[in-house]
């Protein structure tokens, strides 16, 4: 047990007090894990679109202050009731969605989507006691998603926390925690394409990158990314990309570019932009017989895919992914044995670095477009 | 070797002269079959809805006279050059697509798509020489997807032809040659669903009940029929089918009534109409994070398939098949020897006889929607 168990702990995190307002390194309260919870020091954490979008919080509802954060690796602090998986000193990666292990999804091979700790934007607090355990002063602070770790501490359901290997380098697969997985899963749990497939990538930021990455991994021979900013394509090179295909370069749909370069389409491709006009396209590109089109980005509420049915009685499939179908519990850890034993390369996908107090700074990067990942040094 | 062999057979043939009009017995000479062709005595022959929807040409280039037919049972009278597979009484289904063995679908594992042999509705010649067999004094009449089944002798690709155990009853096997294999691969081979799983199969004529004859034989724990015929229910029974939906009874969308009646949605749902809004349907009845919906009845040229892209990221599949993805000379020869170890009942589908003489009373029980399969003898 360490010495700040059951005590609340005094540390520094970046509140967001409003929508795009830059985030204020203020000293908060964190109060000691309840029933299931646990509670973390976190070293490294990295920033995601989706901490972007919702500080923004321009497609929904406000919920401020809130500490945002969620792709991280830390060191478990203190375990409240009940928690017999983890300890104090264990390494862990939090993970935006759960796993609880005991409901119909938890229990299918097939799903993620854990009925009690699905990812849920709209609560600020924690499920137990519908509480936060932030506070400056006394006044709350909100969560996000369940794991808010622009902290140096901060509360996770045991469910939301995979267990690594502790030999991991926390400031490399720190960026395993959400969207470098998704993209991964979306090929290799998803996608699965053989060795010397052709495969389709829509979409050349860190989520598709990701997917060009697992598909380099499973031996495809072809890869063919699509993206309106040709800049990319030299980056993406370094994953595994071999051709490149930028829509606004040609008249015809991109499906019919990538039909002709591959004689009838790809055997898989993978839609990592949220766009549903490229949804489609990375549907009717691939392959009558055998094709399987994977969606992984998330679209516009009132987007509308439309196809003709033709094109599925061609026998194409049509998936959805989230989380690239990784269980965070039973799944994450492997993925960082990937790395470990130089499976999956990480480096390429960590383009900065910041210290805790400059985090305004990976705002700004993303904002701009900037790289792909900037990693916040915690202890800096 | 048969006498026949290398002479012209007379025979009598079923020859529909123009769009609508009741099919004609006449005499046909039969010419012996070329390179990589088939003669074949045709025994018992079977009526299937693509056969009528051709002959009424509402919606095609119409293509006539025109001998019709494609699920059929028959024995080989003599080969053409080239043929090593077939000889002189081997037993035979004749099917409607082909499966070459050397194209890039025939060499997937997934596809049954052949590039060669692919059903075409609008060819009625031969592909070797691009010519008819048939004829009535001299004057040549088309041939229907390769098939023509109804006519006593017919010549046929020997890729269309699966070789069966002789000892299976050609008078029950034949309707393996289309619909009802259609159906049974659906969810045998595409739908797949686990033992004890909840399937949904929409449309109950003799495909979708030969889909939720699939889910018995699988073991599905509940088969819900739906069809806007609620005097089809009580037959369904018979094929497994537990529950019946009939959505003009219902004021909420199927979908939902589905997935409020199997919290949350079915495992697995088969299309069998070809409607695009029951397309839809059985795409948003299965539950998120595993269900599989597939698509096997055949759309309108301009029908247009419309989700919300969130149906498919909360992990739900959509597939297409044609044919229940069975290729034709490697995998219908095993689905014969389900009928003959008992797993599969034929007996059931087989609703009406009539002799050959009598063929378009089989036209009129289909019109009037009457029944599941009409087996016609060819001797009678």
């Amino acid at each position: 047990m360490s010495n700040t168990a059951g005590q609340v702990i005094r540390c520094r995190a970046a509140v967001a007090w409003e929508a795009g307002k830059p985030l204020v390194i203020e000293e908060v309260e964190v109060a000691p894990p309840q029933a299931n919870e646990v509670r973390l020091k976190i070293l490294f954490t990295s920033l995601c679109h989706t901490d972007v979008y919702f500080w923004e919080a321009k497609g929904q509802n406000p919920l401020f202050p809130r500490i945002y954060g969620h792709e991280a690796g830390g060191i478990v602090e203190s375990v409240g009731e009940g928690v017999t998986d983890l300890k104090a000193g264990d390494h862990v990666l939090p993970v935006f969605t759960g796993e609880c292990k005991d409901c119909a999804h938890c229990k299918s091979e097939e799903s993620n989507m854990c009925d009690l700790l699905r990812i849920n934007t709209d609560r600020g607090v924690m499920l137990n006691d519908g509480k936060s355990r932030f506070s400056i002063k006394g006044k709350p602070i909100y969560h996000f998603v369940g794991t808010s770790t622009f902290s140096e501490y901060t509360v996770v359901h045991v469910g939301c926390l995979a267990k690594i290997n502790p030999s991991a380098p926390l400031d490399k697969v720190c960026v395993l925690s959400c969207g470098i997985s998704t993209g991964l899963g979306a090929t290799l749990n998803v996608a699965k394409p053989k060795k010397g497939s052709t495969v389709a990538v829509f979409g050349l930021g860190a989520v598709g990158l990701a997917a060009a990455e697992g598909a380099r991994m499973s031996g495809a021979s072809r890869i063919i990314g699509v993206d309106l900013n040709s800049s990319r394509f030299e980056e993406a090179k370094k994953f595994g990309v071999t051709e490149f295909v930028n829509p606004k370069e040609h008249k015809k749909p991109v499906q019919e570019v990538i039909a002709e370069l591959t004689n009838g389409g790809v055997d898989r491709s993978i839609e990592c932009t949220g766009n549903v006009e490229a949804m489609i396209s990375a549907f009717e590109c691939v392959h009558d017989g055998w094709g399987v089109a994977v969606l992984v980005g998330v679209p516009h509420k009132e987007a509308v895919f439309k196809t003709h049915p033709v094109n599925f009685l061609n026998e194409r499939t049509l998936k959805g992914t989230f989380f690239g179908n990784y269980k965070p519990r039973t799944d994450i850890p492997s993925v960082v044995e990937k790395y470990m034993n130089k499976e999956l390369e990480l480096e390429k996908f960590i383009t900065h670095r910041v210290p805790f107090s400059e985090i305004n700074k990976a705002f700004e990067y993303m904002l701009k477009g900037e790289g792909l990942r900037c990693i916040i040094n915690m202890e800096e």
